[in-house]
Parts: C-alpha cells; sequence; structure tokens
C-alpha cells in the first residue's frame, strides 16, 4: 500500500496512482493507506464524512486502509497519558488535547469510510521490560476486542494489530488471543522502529503461525524490498511503507539492479532510463534528466521518482504473487538477498 | 506558452501537459518556453545536445521556443556590463563570468534544438532616459541581426525582439527596422516589468501596425488573462508567462468566474469542483480537498492548481480564436474586461 497519510499520496494525482499497476496483468485496484489521526486532525473526519468520505474526498476508487491512530500516538506526540480507557495526547499541529479511546478510533475510521479499519493499538518504545511489554500488549488485546464491539458498519472490515516488542512469546500470545475474535485480517506492528531487520524477521516468523491460515496478515511499515520479500516467506500479505515515496523525493530510485542514487555525477550524461523495461513516465526519461531535476531543485524530480518508486514496488509484489503460484518464490527471494547490501550507484 | 525555464514546467508531467489541451478541438500540441540562460548554466547546452536536444531530453515532442537569455541577463545578474560586443555577467548559480554574445546564445539555442529561438537583446531598467531607451534599443537591432547572420540551422525559426521602453516612436522604429530583415516572427520585449497595465497597453497599441501581417507576433512575459486578450485585440499571437504555473503554486486558481484564493476558510468545506466543466484533474475534487492540500502543505495542490491553471490558459486562447473566427471577440474581451478587477473570493 503506498501511504496516502494526508488525503493524498505525496505529488501523485490519482491518475498516476493508478497507472502504478496500469501494465500489471489481473492488477485492477491497489490499496493504499491513509491516517486516522492525521486526518481527524486536518481536515477534520467530520468534513470528510459530509464530503462524502475519504474515498470521494480524494477521488480515490480502489481500496482504503486507515490506520488507527495508535503508532501516530506513539511517534508524535511528546505528551501522551496512557491508561486502560484512552490514549491522551497533544496534537503536533495546535497543541490541542485529544482524547483517543479505541471507540472514538472506530468511530473516525467510520466516518472516513475506509474499506479496512485498523484497531486502536498500545505501541510502546523499545527497548522496554518485559513487564511493560506484556501491559501493553493485553491492554492492545482488549483495546481490539472494544473496537470489535464499537464497529456499526457492515460495509468495513476490522483489522487486529499483534504486539509483544521483541519477545517471541508475548507475540505468539498476542496473536492467539487476537485469533479467538472474528477479525477480518490481522496486523503485526511495533516493528521497523529501529530494531535491526534479523530482529523484525525473527519477530515475524514467530508470530505468522499463530495467525489464522484464511485471513490476510499485514506487516505495518514495512520496508524495503528485502524486508518485505523475507516476510512474505513467512507468510505476511501486506505492507505499506512511505519508503518508496520518501526515497523517491530524495533521489534514492529503486531498480532490479539496486538503488540508484540520482545525485550523483555519475548520472551527469547517462543517456540511460532507470530501467529498460520500466513503463513509468520517469522511465521516459534519461537519467541525466532526472539528475538534472534534483540538481535544479525542480519538482519534478520528487514526482517521478515516486511515481517510479511505486511502479517498482507495485512490480516487486505482483512478481512475488507470480513467484509464489509458479514455486520459485525462493529464487526471487535469493535474488534480492544478493541485492540487499545497497551499493552506491 | 508555458513556461518551462529548467527544461521543466514546475511541477508537471509531459503527459499531464499534453492534457491540459486534450479537450480542445483542433488543437494538438502546444508550444512551451526554455531558457537559454538557465539551461546553459545548468545542466549546459553541450550536455542537452549530446542528450539529443532539449525536445528529448524534457520528453516534449510538441514545439518549444526557447528565449535568449537577455531577459535573464536584465533580470538576474546584478553584476553585468553590456558592450557593443556582448554582455559580460556573472551566473547567479556559482559567481562564474559568462560572455553572451548574440552569436553564442544563437550557439547555445541550435545546441538546444528548439523550435523557435530568440535573438539576443539588450532590456534596461525603466525609467530611462530616451537617450539611453534608444542606446540599448538601436544595439537590440544591431544583435538581432549579428544573430540572423550567425544562425546555421535551417531547421530552427528566428524571432527578433522590439525593445524601445515606453516611447511610442522609438517602439516604432524599432519595428520597422526589424522588420526590414527576413525574421520568422516577432517578439515584443521589455515589458510586463513593472509598468502600469494601460502603458503596456499603449506601447503595444503603439509597436504592431508596424510589425509584418504575415508573421508571428508575441508579447514576451505577458500575462494576466485580461493583458493577454488586451493584446490580442492589438494583433498580438503569442504569449509566455509564469503566472499560471507561480500562482498555481501558491493557491491562486483562475477560473472564468475570476480568481479564487484556495487557503481561504470560505472553501473549507466547498464541495464544488474550481469549475464545473473543467476536465482537468484538480476539477475532479471539491475544492474543501484542493484547500486541505494547500493548508497541509501537500505537493498535490500546487501540482493541482498548476494543471488546472494551465487548463485554463489553454481554454482562454481557444476561446479567443473561436471568438475571432466567429467576429464575437470584442464581447470575451468585455467580459473579461469586467472580470479584471479581481474579487477576493
Amino acid at each position: 500500500m503506498p501511504v496516502g497519510t494526508q488525503a493524498t499520496v505525496k505529488g501523485v494525482t490519482a491518475a498516476q496512482l493508478r497507472e502504478t499497476t496500469a501494465t500489471l496483468p489481473d492488477v485492477t485496484a491497489q490499496m493504499i493507506l491513509g491516517n486516522t489521526y492525521h486526518l481527524a486532525l486536518r481536515p477534520g473526519h467530520e468534513l470528510i464524512r459530509k464530503m462524502g468520505g475519504l474515498h470521494q474526498f480524494m477521488n480515490w476508487d480502489g481500496p482504503i486502509l486507515t490506520d488507527s491512530g495508535g503508532f501516530q500516538v506513539f511517534s508524535l506526540s511528546k505528551l501522551n497519558k496512557i491508561d486502560e480507557r484512552s490514549a491522551v495526547f497533544h496534537s503536533h499541529i495546535d497543541g490541542r488535547k485529544i482524547d483517543l479511546t479505541p471507540e472514538y478510533s472506530v468511530e473516525i475510521q467510520e466516518s472516513l469510510g475506509s474499506d479496512i479499519a485498523m484497531v486502536l493499538d498500545h505501541v510502546i518504545a523499545l527497548p522496554a521490560s518485559d513487564e511493560a511489554v506484556i501491559d501493553a500488549t493485553e491492554r492492545s488485546v482488549r483495546w481490539a476486542v472494544r473496537s470489535l464491539n464499537a464497529a456499526t458498519r457492515s460495509d468495513q472490515a476490522r483489522f487486529a494489530i499483534v504486539q509483544g516488542g521483541l519477545n517471541e512469546t508475548i507475540r505468539a500470545q498476542c496473536a492467539r488471543d487476537l485469533a479467538a475474535h472474528p477479525f477480518d485480517g490481522f496486523a503485526i506492528g511495533g516493528l521497523s522502529v529501529g530494531e535491526p531487520p534479523p530482529e523484525m524477521y525473527r519477530i515475524v516468523k514467530a508470530t505468522c503461525p499463530h495467525l489464522p491460515e484464511d485471513k490476510p496478515r499485514y506487516l505495518m511499515g514495512v520496508g524495503r524490498p528485502i524486508d518485505m520479500l523475507e516476510a512474505i516467506a513467512e507468510g505476511v500479505d501486506l505492507f505499506d511503507c512511505v519508503m518508496p515515496t520518501r526515497n523517491g523525493r530524495n533521489a534514492f530510485a529503486f531498480t532490479d539492479e539496486g538503488p540508484l542514487k540520482l545525485r550523483n555525477a555519475i548520472h551527469k550524461d547517462d543517456p540511460r532510463p532507470l530501467e529498460d523495461s520500466c513503463p513509468c513516465p520517469a522511465c521516459q526519461h534519461s537519467r541525466a534528466y532526472l539528475r538534472h531535476l534534483f540538481v535544479t531543485g525542480e519538482m519534478l524530480g520528487p514526482i517521478l521518482l515516486t511515481i517510479h518508486n511505486l511502479t517498482y514496488y507495485q512490480r516487486l509484489m505482483h512478481q512475488a504473487r507470480e513467484a509464489i503460484l509458479a514455486g520459485t518464490f525462493l529464487e526471487l527471494l535469493e535474488r534480492h538477498r544478493a541485492l540487499a547490501a545497497p551499493k552506491e550507484m
């Protein structure tokens, strides 16, 4: 899922976003992610509801998943107080106090009208004591059940979020506790927050076996191509990450040969596109042109590389699906493991 | 002509630029403007030549006109020294000394491979004494003839530039002097530099009768919709201006009902598009959404309003052509005169 925090995937029109999958066979729509916290602050979920919901507001007719706000409470708010009832914190925009209960997160997401709503969870900073991790994890399970009970829309799916820090036992217990409830899918949260990738893979590997086989699994906030493929190997289906868009804005292009940093002088007079076979608008140009756009600070550089990277990520996920069906997934994974130590190009 | 100073119309892909005229009957290509001065500095005209020329470099298959650098010598360089041979000045990027002769401007533009090359002219700051204006104007004529003599490409048209400050007599003399040479078109330069619009109209009115009827006339750096229509009434054919793009980036939208400033709170919950009948991607959204993008600082706001404003300008020029053919141009002009005192909306 491309990340569309504030009702826009940064720098990309809805038509351009649709085109990132246009040449992939059997892919007719892709899901994007919106953020409950950001949208509740600006422009406000009541306004979006009045405007016909988030799909109409941002003119996106594909599926939308909304995050619950739990991660933003953790990452954005310096002053927050979490107790059993709610997370009380201060807006990063204007300092206004917000009392976010699991039920209020459901209400906001129902106003937004996303296709998939995430439950509010309690994300804690790592490292933390086992006691603190267990406390936050058990609270996350109770909040997840409260969210399920608060939901009123029959046209919105609800995903729970497994917490448990870097402790395999706590993760497994959390996964089993959540799997006992009729959620439509299960996310693995609280990862990709600074831990080394092998730690993340270890937790994903320990968690997936305890999740239902027939429900989608979503690894939140991940990640690099290799991270996604390693997680797919463990049974994960769905990802969101700002990496294709944020890196694109910073002149970093993903390619099947490894990353390219477009500000580097080596690209100065290179007539080749980023990738020969890529159908995206960036690949209608030379690397020399793309570098020129970044060197001169032109908006079109970030725009084109964002579109290229989203196209690359969508193609990678398509390749993973095709490889699974063809029984060649491990070859794809090995190829990307070889690429994963990025060379400066 | 949308302005593409540094080989990109800011914030807009080539495909989006083509779409700004897609719904206009009989409009299959539009010209854009590139800047000799900027492109010679970055990435360098030799590099662009090596990359196959400016069309290929920026992936634009429509016509391109390149400015000569004369206006940038005037507007960007604090330290410049102009004598009969050349304009010597310092790059605004790195202070490097550049010795721009009329012949070198031709050479750069031939490397760029634009469809229309402008001659190097001597633009002076106003107000100025008649002596100074006459001196710069006569030099501009001599430089224009030197440019004509230096040109080697048979596939590149060459436009002269009428100078003469705000003096009708000097302007008329310059126009007649230039018209004696086989230029492919004639521009009116040195206007839209801070003088009141009626002064500009007066000079355009005094100049046009002295230009050949069968060659295109180009009013440089103009302008507001009303300015273009007033100039068309005097016989001008072609314009360039950053207004649709720059204003778009600043949340200012042009519409047939007058301008809209999208940051204003009045648009906060307005479900209407900028214009009901506009086919552009911005008009697939509500004003409320566009305002949200600007309030939250999202790139998509400037992108969408740039596309809308370019679409508006192209439609306005199309309306002018149609009105001329239908004999209703003065009605169009009167309607825009009524709009021209912009109301805050």
